[in-house]
This record gives structure tokens, C-alpha cells and sequence, in this order.
């Protein structure tokens, strides 16, 4: 049995329930999943200034799995925070969904689209933070483009018909205009909307939070975590809050 | 239940038994693996000379998988021959274990090296070879260095002492004089020799016939293929052997 | 006197007279140019599918050309089928059309676009065909943008009026919208349509039979051939074809 | 008169007294420096994981500071923790010493090693935490190489004699082997062991807390700040701890 | 008191006292600004045929700087005509407009976009021109594009109120077509422009005389200058003018 | 009849009877080559110091090719001087044999090493300069390294022995540990040196001069030159020189 610790980054336990149905669905049979948020944190992750919060809590959370006996840890957030720190502290394999989807979006086509969401008026600022992890893990040269629908994480799931509407919208532009031969959807929000833009589009889409459950299966399976040369073991009894 | 089809690009059978042992080691239990090797076709793929000929039969053998029922294939080469013409062929998912190993690499670590085989006086060559294909997948700044043991593909598993021992001394100049924190073993022949050279460098070492595995079962289980819009499906009715 | 061997890497002998017309148009005096196409072979090269068709006939034809006693090699189609694999086996300069022609127009300028050819529906799989190979060849930042007059290659010659309407209109497009300050023919079907072409766009058309004959002159006359440290000789004895 | 913030994200205040003798040796005359550590936060900034925890309690007293009537802030620290976040809060410039440091070196040379600290078994982590950040910036092909003192920052200034040993040991590596032009410090807890250096080099060394200075009074004066199209302004109201 | 001297490579005396103003409205206290043209040279710097004079007789004028008793030498246009020459052959720190401005843009957002001039026939020979000189600085990744007003340069001044017109226009699309977050001023001539289009664009406009001033004295007072590594003096004794 | 003229930019004569001796061994039947150097200018092209003098006596010399009848102009130093700038001015083809020689050698393998010369004390800044035009080609990374022989210029033909024993010791470490498979000989006062080393070493040299010789020959031929769109003809009637 493969037991998974999913790390929601926020303080609403709205996302829960639909990451576990998600996760239930595409999982292995002998895969476990337990979904947890974290009790403090930002509400949502929409900006680089959210995401610093998120980090922190997610950390505090992600890094309890080892001794509560998971087999690996995914971060359920586009932006994957904490995941690089938690990386270091642990040595079960930890997953994000963002690089995760982006890893396995390369493996369809030459070039994907990322679809993000957030207000409107940070538009460009979420894109730019897409950005700012594709350049870290030095895949931005295969993204055609990031665009957005435009849609507040809290209102992704009272939204959803509009959320589609946008969708098939930005999704295209992103294969016409951009060159896209495959979606990344770009939040772990994004939840029941890949079927009817696949169909409608003709193009493959990674749903982030499938796209981290299989890679972190894949390397639960296969003996494998990060590599600790890189991701080195932080030193013990440091005071991190004073 | 995952049917996979695993083409072996050699006219030998002598990768059959091992590569159906290690993939059923390490697939989900939903998962059947049918291995065969090309009728026809070069003894080893040590250069881009064999790979004409292993592309050419590989992909003949590949093409037939979908309707002969299976829901995903699996070329069994690092130098993945035919992958990217099959894909435009078939509509389920193609997978080469050289490119399912250097995005599993890229998750765990900054750099990877790759520790190629082949003829001792065509070291270079294999080197170049590798790097050709990275190239192709946009994945060449992740590569720290592409190493050989220089042993041809045919002495692979008679010299597998001599094989440990190398890989050994050639992983060890990856980690400490190229940077790499992932090995990649580049030869799909290299087969029962990472555990060891995992124990004993401390970083992880990424078998390619376990990652093209757990890639392909992971697109199966996502409903995930290739996209058409890059890789189109060929004018049907064209002679292509006259 | 230079003895150049081209071959086409179709079964078809309808593009043999036009590129023996066009070399000797442009050949230096004491080059002879010998046109032969491939006896077995596919139609046309539309796609990666056919490659892998076209590489391995055209493969089996090139690599006989040094004992024949030529004194170069010229594989007459753009996506340069074959060339690596006989760099290997052969001393003799191996040139590829494709690769001469995006060197050419690197000289020329500082970006140029590809006008590609193939079936309507395949248009973003030819474009990406195109970009793997510049990749491979580490020139896909020189590339402004890869475009086609979507007409299949059997098609390039009946519909020769059609064919330079629609350079005309592309090329613009290349030129105006994505930077292009040099076009290169991307199909060496593509004959008697570039002095047009020239003259209406006021940019450096390339001619891929041309750019492959005066590079194959040059590096004749200048004693240079592929380097044997990384296209190194294929092992001799070998089977590959069982 | 420009008043600067300076945060230095650790929760000892050993770095403020030499950071704000630093500082006031090399500021404008009209410009007028406060140096403040945050109260809780880790001890020091050594591997990813301090670096969130770093990240989190400097940003909380970063955004502090336009209520607070600074004209720019400079975040203390090689890492350049929460200086992403603190741009898109505020409005007056966020500068880090590490990002100022990196191309202030771009000015003066055509490659810059980085010299870097922390614990011993460390050092490959370190490494990759500074080119995680040089890719962010995008300038990752302008570093030679990141090198280590091993020293953890803690022993920094009881060991100066030790660190100016092994600096120029690592710093002369860096020029012959590595082919530096330029030495960027790489960690705020490097005082007083440039000028040593830079004599016994010959080749320039940046001070980032030096660097990061005068680019914060450069941007001042300038009346520039961090675009507010990339670095947009976090929702209000959300809460970010709940 | 920091000593500057700005080299104005043009032979008209037209733009000494603009640049005079605009740096002594920007300059610290203690800097001392003197602005000379070159006597002899080009009327403007608009293709890569005027760059090569400009050079010429820059160079002339700013290897006199240090024998002058200058801490520091601007050139003051946006080509850099002259700098890394004179980096060469002085101790004190040279600076090119063009160069600083683009290092503080990257400090500002993710990407900018230089709106240059010129005559309207030579728009893409400015544009590429622009690119040669950020590859060089290895930048051009950093820059969304290039674009111009397509004004000659000797008309800059009398043509202001259009100027601020096409700017503005310009610097529009190149913030919604191009995804720009700063905009770069890329001629010295483009004085008293900035303010309007800051105010009018809601994006950091950078503007090189002011960039180059700020960089200058930031190294002078760092004392820092050029690398000797790279920027090695030339051979004394030889005769450069037979 | 194809008539080109060679600039040799140094006010030296000594390099033209074996320029011309070169040219007429590697030439074709109807081309026909003079061979004049700047009646001004450097004594040598060592650094870019030296090169800013070179590029504008070159220039004069070069842009009065067309009206004295010439069919292309090589500029016959590895630094390529005024190239670009007449390619502005002029409409037939201006050649620069180090840019030439570049693309041939990517023709020829995957990595070149170019070694270089000039007085020892300047080796790191020759190599940076040779790096600064191989970035403006976008081809810096095609090259493996830049090595240098270590000896002026002018000592050159006196010192050919040396040379030649250097050029062995220098190639050796391009090729075994930089992993070049070509060596481009990177000034044209390299004469009659090639022979040997391609002899010892068994990988292919390219010999700037010829290399420019032959791209402008297959230029002239094929009726190609530089795109006036990005080479555009500078403003008539500017006075560059006051």
C-alpha cells in the first residue's frame, strides 16, 4: 500500500472533498490518499505575496508526513510552495502538481499553454509567477503561453459554467495563436472542467492534481525521491521561529 | 486493465526475458506487459547508423499495437527509435524510456547525467548521439554530462561485474566533477545494476525501462496521449515501400 | 572535377530531371552532379512517419556512394533524411539541404522563416517536424517562425502558379508579422518559384538544392568532411537487417 | 533625504551594527540607512527550507515600510527572501542585495563566480539554492560558477581569518578554472573581506550589501520602482493567516 | 567629489546641454558632470555603418578620461558605441547608457521593451541593431521587443509633442502585445519624454542618460570598475592610425 | 567571372601575398581575388581596443567595392571588423571569415573549439572577445572553447614552429577536454598550419580565410546577399566624419 499525504496551501477546507474524489478516481488500487489543508494559511494563492504565506504553512504541514508514515507528499497548488524546502527536510518523494503537469505536458507535445486563474487586475502578475517556476525549473522554453481565465480562486467552483466558457475561449487562443499542442490547467481549483475542454478542443489537458498523483505514485513505485545531493538535509536544531 | 506493448528495436531475443522481469517487478498490478524484440532489425543501437535500421523496424512492429488491443506502447531503447512516428500514427500513448527517464530525472534534482554504453572506440559518438536526442526534447541544460561505459551493448549482460564496476567510477566523476545529483543509466540492457550503484553513490539512479513504464502507465490511467496537433496522423493510402 | 551524388529520398523519379536542371545551373564548372532517387522508398516526406521510411532507403542508397567514387553526398529533401546516419558510415562530406539552407540564411540575416509544404490538415505537425530538426542542429533561435503553403508535395509541381501565390502571401506573413529577414524554401520540391518570390518580397530567398550544392562544393574543395570524433564509423560486421 | 529600510531576515541581531557601519560607509550623503532583523525568524538562511521561514518573517516586516515612510527597502540577504512579494505589496522599490549583486557584476565583466557559505555537508544544496535564484533572474549563463567557503554563516565573523583563507583559495579556482571576470559574494554576513581579495585577485569583488545599496538609491532618485504590471498589488482583505 | 565625464558621440554640439541638465537634475551632490561631443564623428548614430564612426572617434575622446583626472566615463548613446574598447584601455569604469539601462529594467520587472528612432525606411535595421547589442550583453531573452518611434534623430527635438505621441502609442503595444513591464527609452535624445509616458502607461519608464549616471557613480563610489580580466589593456606601442 | 575583394584590415602588407597564395590554391576556376590591406589602421587586431580602429579603416576600404566592380568582399580577419556595418552599405555579399568559418564547422560537428592569438597577457580577453562575436551570431553555444596559441600576431609567420607545436598541444585539450569535434583557426594570419594539425589530431580544421572564401563564392553564385531588411542602406547624405 502506497500511502500519500496531499497538502491543500490553504486555510479553507473547501478544496478537500473534491481533491480526494479527483485523486480517488485516477489513483492505483493499492494507493492511499488523505487530503489535508493547513489550519493556518492564506485563503488562496493568487500572487507571489500569497504565495510566501502558503509556503510557510505548507511547510510546517508537508514536513510531518515522514514521521506520520506517508510514503510521499503532493502539494495541491499550481505554484508548489513549499515543495523545494519540504524537498530538503524530507526523504519520501515530494511532489508538486504544477512541475509535475509541466513535466508530463512536455512528454505530449512540443509545446504547452498553462491556464491560470486569479482577479482579473493581476492578470499579468500571475502569469509573470508561471512564469517565475517554469524558469526555476528551466522548462520555459517549451510554454507557448500562460494565459487566464480571469477567475478568483474562490469562485472557481460557484463559477464552473463560466470557469468552462473561458476555458474553451483562452484555450483556444492558446493553440491558435500560441502554438500550444497541449493544456496545463494551472490550479489545483480547476476540478471537473478537462473532460468537456479535451473534447471540445481536440488537444490533450493535464489536470495538475492527476498529473501529481501519478508522478508521485510513479516514483513511490519505482524506489525514487529527490535527489539529497541537491536537496541537501537542512542542519537540525537550527531555531527557524524564534 | 492496462495492456502495454514493449518493443525491443533488436533483432535479438536475448532483452525479452529480463525486460519482462523487470517491468513486472515494478508495474501495477492492473497492468499486463507483452514484450517482443523486431523480427528484423539491427543486433544493438550503438550509434545513429543503427538507429536508421532500429527506427525503421521498430516503428513497423510499434504501429500494430493499437489494434491489436493495446492501450498504450513502450519503445524499449534510450535512444527511443521510432517514438516520435509511431506517435503520430497510433492515438494511444507512445513512450520511448529514454525520454520517460530525463523528465523523471529533471523531478529529482537540478542536473542529471546520463551513463551511456557502446563500443570503447565510439564513445564520442554515443556521447553526441544522446545529446541529439535531448536536444530534440529541449532537455540538454538539465544534462550535466553524458558519460559511457564503454562496453558494447552485446557484453552487457556477460560483463555485468565489469559493468557494476565501471558505472561505479564513470557515476561517481557525474557527481563530483560534472555536478549531477540524478544518473540516468542511458541503454535499456542496463538491467539489475542500479540498485547496487544507487547504494553505493547516494543519489538516485533512474532505470529507463522502469520510468518508461510508470510514464506510460501514468498517460493510460489519465487518459492521456500524444497530441495530434503535433503529431498528426500520417496521409493514409501513401506507399511508403514501394 | 567534384563528383556529387544526390539522392532523392522518394521512390518516385518525378523530382530527379527538375534538381539535375537546377545543380547544373548553379554547379562550379568541374562539378558533375549524378541525381538518383531512392528504388524502394515512400511517395513523399510529409511528416515524421514517412522519415523514418525515407531515412532508412535513403540510408541504404548514400552510404554506397563512396565506393562508387563520388566525392560528395547530397541528400535532396529538407528534413535532411538519412544525413547523421551516413556522416557515420562515410568519409566523403554528407550534406543535407535543410541544414546547408538554415546555415545560408544565418549568413544572410539575422532571423529567417521555413515555408514548408504537406497536406492542409498536417500543418502544425510539418512546422514541428521543422523545429526538431533546427533544434537538433541547435538553430531553432535563428527561425522566426516555420509556415506552409499547405499543398502536398505531389501536388508542388501541377500547381505551380498556386504554389507562388501562396509564398507570396505566407512570406509577407513571415516577413511582416514574425520578423523573417531571410525566407528559406523548406521542401526541395519547391522549383522555379523562388526568383519570384525574391523579387515581389525584396528578402533573400533560399533555394535548398542550391544551399546544399555550394555547401557540398565548398566543403569538397576545401578537403573538410564530417568529424570522425563524433560521427565516428559504425561498428564493421554487425547485422541489421536479420 | 532618501530613507532605506534594511531588513535583515534573521532573528539574531549580530548583522545589524556591521551592516549599518557597511552601509553607511558607502551610502550618499542625503540618504539615511535603518538597519532592523525580524524578531522571530530562523538564525540564518543556509539551505531552502531556512529560506521560507526566512521569507515569511522578512516580508511581514518589509511591508511595513511604506506606512512607515521609507523610500526603499532592501531586503539583507543573498537569498533575496521575500523581496518578490514585498514588490508587489509596496510601491517604493524592493531591492535584494543578491539580485543587485548579480548584475552590477554583469557591468563590470563577462562571467561572475559566486562564493557562497554554509555548512560543509551542505555545499552542493547551496550551490543549487543560488542558481535556483540566478534562473529566476534569467541570469544563469552569465555565472562562471558557485563556489563555497563551507563556513556556516553562524562562524562568519569569529573565523574571518579562515573565510579570507578560503576565499581567496576559492576565489582563484574560480578565475583559472572556472573563468570568472568578477566575484559576487555571496551571503550579507561577508564583511570586510573584499578589499583583502579584490588586492590579492585582481579582479574586481562585489559586496552585496554595497551592491544592493546603491542600486536602491540609484532606483530612488530615479523615481523607479518595481513595475506594478508584474509585480501587481496583492488582493486586500483576503486573509493570509487565519 | 565624483568626477564624470560624458562622451557625446556625435559631432553636433545639440545635445551637450540637454544631457548637462537632465544629469545634473539627477546626480548625487558630490558628482561632477562634464559633458563634451565628439569634434569630430557622426551627425547620429542610426545604423551599424554610423555605429563604426561613432566608435571611432568616442574611443579618441574617452581614452582621454583618466590622464583628464575622471573618476568615470559615460558614452552617452544608447548603442554603446566605444565602451568595451574603452573598458580596455582604462582603469576608471566606463559605462554605456544602453547597457545600464537595460540591467536596471531587469531589476523592475520580468521583461522590457526598447522603443528606439531612426529614419522610418530603416525601423528593422534599428530593431536589429538593438538585438546585436543585447546579445552581446546577453540579455535579449530579458527584452519582450523592440520597437520605434521612427523619428531620424537630428529631429527628436523640434518633433517633441509627436514624439510623446508615438511613444506613446508604441509603448502601448509593447506593454499589451509584447507583455513588456518596462519601457526603455533606447536613445540618449529621448529627453524630457519619460514623465508624460510614465504617467500616461502606469509602467517604470527607464531613461538611459539617467540609467548610466546612477550606474557610474554606483561603481565609482563602490570602487569598482571594469574587470582587467576580460577587458585586458591593449599592447602599448602599437600603432592603431599608420 | 566572380571578382571578390579581400580587405586585410592592418596597415601591415606583410599578410597579403599569403592571403592571396591561400585564396588562389582554395578558389574556383572563375573567381578571381584581390587582396588589398587598409592603407591606414592597426598594425594588428588583438583586442577590441585594437578592433575599433580596424572596423573603421576597414569599412572605408570595404564600401568601395561595388563602385570599383566587385562581385563580394571578405574581410579577412577572425574578428570579422566593419562586416556588418558594410553589409549596410554595400548590396553585394560581405563575407567575414571568422562568422564564415563558425557555420561551417557547426556543418562539420556538434562542438567547435576555436583557438586564438595575441600577446600571452591578453588570453582571457582574446577569448572574450571571440566569445562577444559568437554571441552576436547567436552560435556561442556550438562552441566548446576558446583556447589560445598565446602569441602576437606579428610574430606569427617568424614563430611558425611554435605555433605549430602550440596549436598540437592547445587543440588536444579542445578536443579531449572541452569535447571539441572541430578546430576553427581563429585569425587569418594562421597560414600554411592546418595541414599538420588536421594530420596529428584527426579531426577536421577549418581555415578562416578559406571558409570565407568558399561561403562567398557559393553567395556570389547563387545570387544571395544580406537582407536589406536588416541590413539597411544608411541614410545618404550624413556627414559621419565632421
Amino acid at each position: 500500500m502506497k500511502r500519500i499525504k496531499v497538502v491543500v496551501p490553504v486555510s479553507s477546507s473547501m478544496w478537500n472533498a473534491p481533491a480526494q474524489l479527483l485523486m480517488d478516481k485516477y489513483k492505483e488500487t493499492d494507493t492511499e490518499i488523505t487530503v489535508v489543508n493547513v489550519s493556518k494559511g492564506p485563503e488562496s494563492l493568487e500572487c507571489t505575496y500569497d504565495e510566501v504565506f502558503g509556503e510557510y504553512f505548507t511547510l510546517l504541514e508537508a514536513e510531518k508526513a515522514e514521521e506520520e508514515g506517508f510514503d510521499g507528499v503532493i502539494v495541491y497548488c499550481g505554484s508548489d510552495p513549499g515543495v523545494r524546502a519540504a524537498r530538503e527536510k524530507l526523504h519520501i518523494p515530494v511532489v508538486g502538481i504544477g512541475e509535475a503537469s509541466y513535466h508530463l505536458a512536455c512528454l505530449l507535445g512540443e509545446f504547452f499553454s498553462v491556464i491560470t486563474v486569479g482577479p482579473p487586475d493581476l492578470v499579468a502578475t500571475q502569469c509573470r509567477r508561471v512564469r517565475d517556476h517554469l524558469r526555476v525549473y528551466a522548462l520555459e522554453h517549451k510554454c507557448a503561453s500562460v494565459r487566464s481565465v480571469a477567475i478568483p480562486v474562490a469562485d472557481l467552483e460557484s463559477a464552473k459554467k463560466e470557469q468552462e466558457r473561458r476555458l474553451l475561449t483562452v484555450g483556444r487562443k492558446a493553440v491558435e495563436e500560441d502554438g500550444a499542442d497541449v493544456i496545463v490547467l494551472g490550479c489545483g481549483g480547476m476540478i471537473g472542467v478537462a473532460e468537456q475542454l479535451t473534447k471540445e478542443m481536440g488537444v490533450p489537458v493535464v489536470i495538475p492534481g492527476v498529473a501529481g498523483l501519478k508522478i508521485c505514485e510513479a516514483l513511490i513505485r519505482s524506489n525514487l525521491a529527490q535527489s539529497k545531493r541537491c536537496f541537501g538535509t537542512p542542519p537540525v536544531g537550527k531555531k527557524r521561529v524564534k
